[in-house]
């Protein structure tokens, strides 16, 4: 079959790799129908990581089920099905607990699996036309058969429920001031997490004018942080007053309004526009090893950050990649029942060829390109 | 000063009382400009409490403070504000636990007061020109300064946070499907909180056409309970399963399709119509003394409930007099930012002199009256 | 192999049935080392349910694991295990937001299964000498290998389980003061279970002196209901003030100091006790369908229950059989750190042979046979 | 009247200053029978804050109410209280919240208030005769008449709150292991706090022995830093496994085994120790102003946290001084029924006049002084 495949930095080719097969009997094979290039994808395409060549990426799947392990109940051939970025077993301790972003037991030696993305165990991504899921009664969520809300149905592999954990995290409640920081795929779907989950306030801050149009026509306020001090233009705005709940929707690759990456700029902002007794939810990836980092500290993923200030504000912060499974079936009954529309944030479709064109222009934040869905059923 | 005065059942008149003075160091008084007539006062009107003659009605009131006490802090005269209808001191063990609604401290001997309601203190009601406000600091909220958004912040005195604590006890959350018994404004208001929490569907259930339709222009999906069992048309309309949570807006006086009272009607199909492990938050009131009940059990509040089924679904149950105070400021928010617009349901404004004829309306099921705000400055 | 079966009301045998097989990938098959009757058993045995004859009773099951289904990835032959009462599957609705007691996939039609149980689906009960496990690497605990602790950890099973659910549905928090109605094995590993969390004080209902004794035992204070109204009981050694949370461990069998059944009895009482804010655990059994009630509603599951008086005081009820898998690996954990001792209940060990016996004196409520735990290999 | 005033780094006397007096109507005058000297006065002391010579100290007190203002409801002369460090109005927003250490009222310009404390309001210390106490009906909690428990309640007005706020924090709950950084009298409480809670296992980490002899008493297992990595010899005792849930209970000026400051190695630490999906509650005291810190960017409390780590294992932590009014009741009635003994990290009672030097010898570490209660009335 074909599939995207990485072969060396800022460089991905569609190629042909071995079809996949039902290898346990608790595994199904996936037609896919729709796979989401994600903002995470990018730090492996540009050799931020230790992706191998050779490495299919995909973690963004959903399609059509077209075998089944004798071991499966739930499932049967011809199943419309989305499945959660991340690999998980449904047994263990922290699946058992709902992280199943966190699963102990598919990616040995480590907390979480995920399928296409390096470190994360051996499941090969589904930028490509099928997709072996393991424990798949726990890792698909069926979907309305037909082919309706194809895009909003997409989004709950990973940035829908990413974004919503951000809010959770924050433990976001009716009626409160909300600022989400970063305005891309997943920056948005926090903000319009939080407005469904009842926000009075969401300001959305970053410094792209398309993002920022995004976010105000979903009914945030676009804050651009090129254009001052964000910190202050929040607390003007929000009647002198921080705001009680924050979203870190960027990451260790922050940069500041001249542009030079600041790893810990975003955590700090957050720490400083939050209210006394506020939260803090933080999906943005750190990372433990980044040798494109600004100095040898941040290599390792030790950043300064203003604990004086979060103690004296007596501030709680989450973290941790979505444990989509927490959430992807409530999302899913939201957009059937017309009341969540997240495919907003997808701005082009193509077929699987042109994958490699896609994530070119995408690394260059070309407009159009922000949210790619790939449809390896057209041609 | 002008107030509505309860005579004798059926009867209430606009008469002269004693203007309120500071009793207490943290005493406030407000001039109401905004005191609205509750389903709950009908109890009284009814004669279907032990209420006396001579009590002044009104807990639903907002105002501007006239006069501060000399220990009240945060207040100043101008002020404007809304009170609860629960008084509450702000320091017993239920107010700090939140539980505001069942203060120990105001009204000795039993877990809760109120102003202008049998047996919940000695506070005279609002429905008249000036109202004593006791611990002040906690019991008034304040609103912006104006008169924008009046009628939406009128409706933070009871039946918004009311509606919303509906929904609180039976913990919605996004993307939940859930039902609410009763379209009158509680139950408007649960179903509104519901959506505003991010319920995916919301299903309003009554015999009243203008009642359904207001129902249906806020969101909900109208079930008319004179047209047929409601759990079968629930069910039907939610894939063949039971809904998520269920919230009573109606209370004892509930009635059949055929409009005989059975006071565990409503309770009984709440059992019936949630899904096992689901939720009920119970608004609508139950009394321990009704002495127009259908029968000896019921007149002492002793229902027939269906606790097998409960039990067998594993369902939860919440209850009692909503805690204002515990929701009152995020509601305001809401209203604030342009998110929520509770006024939806008020029907009509009168000046303090036409409370008789409105109190006679409302009683009569009139439509027009289904939510009637007093203006004792209107002329 | 050997196992005991239903006859006739009031009489089981132990008798030679088919050995249990793997029947699915997911399955395993375990070699009982202990299984305990449980009170639950003898609504069967006293032929007030639907249990059809032939039954293999037993749904408090521990052992080893002797064969494993191809699908199970976490278990091994040898491995010692405990399973939950409930069956479950893992990964339904239900089961992923924890209520495993719940299940929709097991028992098709009906939300929840078990072993060995009336409509509880078609799972063989484990007082046998081999029991066939679904779904393994959910529904089975492991446990440290050897004979260490091996009545305490059967209590994992059920006992233990259900009675801190009890606590766990009334919500109870460090300091508080907690009622338990019953002190049955249930009722025991409840009033344990609050005070492993911390409650300050326990009272514990009975009437039965040895049970009030094991109750005073563990720090519980004992009240005796056959001599004096409880609540005044408890009142008077409560400061005058009701208790914070209530739990009831007794169910629809109740009765009444003279011994008289009345079904709603210990819910009332609670009602009652409970003071207002109060929370209420029901993991007594309450049925749809009971063929001795005293009457014709009682039958149907239908209790007069005080209604007014639970919404005046805005207490909170949870209600159901116990989520085994939400709390049996921190039950495990205190137990294997030496801080839960759950087999001061057992009263017995007996060979599987003399199971008939166990359960007539147990129906007789003979002192030493109030929990039996079999031992199938004991000769 | 006397009391201990602050003269210079390490200089505190005893000497007399003006009777304190009813100020407001709120206000009573309380007679300090029991103030402890706490480890948060020494960072005072040694000179290592701003605090102004002439402070009067002392945030732990208790005592007699001598004198009533006219606005206080449920206070008389003669009431035995004890008063939470934080000084809190009851009514702001963030008092409402529970979170009474962050109260926007009594410190205008700052989120909480302390009696003699720098920074945290005009409120006078009660290491004194008298103290007056401002919003006494919230501020105090009444105790039972007489003396008994003295020192166990006088433990409830910092150090047992601020432990147990450290397991809730960390959301502590039953048959979890824990680990707590620091044996001094907070992280004293803060193991006992989540024994109580349940917790399976408790790892006290200190290098002092004195201190983790208490710890081991009261049922934790001591780990002594200065014989080889915490973070190993937790793990090596825990099956191979990082622990569920860590309290830092040593703040900013932490040390290294070899004696030096690291103001961020206990909270790396915990990063490290604490397993994937675990919670961090801070009680340690981080500033953002610490003219003795060893690197410019500690000096204004920004720290080198291993944040990549703490994604990567998707911890929450939660910070800042405990809300004290949250949980004073509640381990007040765990004292009343005998289930708590915090005394007993008291170490030396002394009367008011001993007060330099028990500072002094405290300061030096002394075994003996490690928590020294004042009895103004001992001569």
């Amino acid at each position: 079959m074909k599939a995207v495949v990485y072969q060396e930095p800022h460089k991905v080719e569609v190629t042909e790799v071995e079809d996949p097969r039902i290898e346990a009997p608790n595994d199904v094979i996936v037609r896919i129908t729709s796979t989401a290039i994600c903002g995470s994808d990018l730090h492996m395409y540009e050799g931020r990581t230790g992706a191998e060549p050779g490495t299919v990426f995909g973690h963004e799947n959903m399609g059509t089920i077209v075998e089944v392990g004798n071991g499966v109940v739930s499932l049967t051939e011809g199943d419309r099905v989305v499945m959660p970025f991340n690999v998980a077993c449904g047994f263990c301790k922290n699946c058992l607990a709902g992280k199943t972003g966190f699963c102990l037991t598919v990616n040995p030696g480590f907390a979480g699996g995920a399928y296409g993305y390096v470190s994360m165990g051996p499941y090969r991504g589904g930028q490509a036309e099928y997709l072996r899921v393991p424990f798949a009664d726990f890792n698909c969520l069926r979907l309305p058969p037909g082919d309706e809300h194809e895009n909003d149905f997409a989004m709950l592999a990973d940035i829908f429920p990413t974004g919503y954990h951000g809010t959770e995290l924050a433990q976001v409640s009716p009626g409160e001031s909300v600022v989400v920081m970063g305005a891309g795929p997943v920056g948005l779907m926090a903000a319009y997490s939080a407005l469904l989950r009842g926000a009075a306030t969401v300001y959305s801050v970053d410094r792209v004018p398309h993002r920022l149009r995004l976010a105000e026509q979903i009914g945030a306020v676009p804050i651009n942080y090129s254009e001052g001090d964000p910190v202050a233009q929040i607390v003007e705005h929000n009647q002198g007053q921080g705001v009680d709940k924050g979203v870190d929707a960027v990451g260790y690759q922050a940069t500041v309004a001249e542009g030079e990456e600041q790893p810990a700029v975003v955590l700090n902002t957050l720490a400083e526009v939050v209210r006394p007794t506020g939260q803090i939810g933080v999906v943005g990836l750190y990372v433990t090893n980044d040798p494109g980092a600004p100095n040898e500290e941040a290599k390792r993923g030790n950043l300064l950050l203003a604990m004086g200030r979060i103690f004296e504000k007596g501030l709680r912060m989450g973290t941790g990649q979505a444990n989509v499974k927490a959430y992807n079936r409530q999302l899913r009954d939201m957009i059937i029942a017309g009341r969540a529309r997240p495919s907003f944030v997808v701005s082009k479709e193509l077929p699987l060829s042109e994958a490699p064109e896609a994530y070119a222009k995408f690394d260059a934040r070309e407009e159009g390109y922000s949210k790619v869905v790939l449809k390896p059923g057209m041609s």
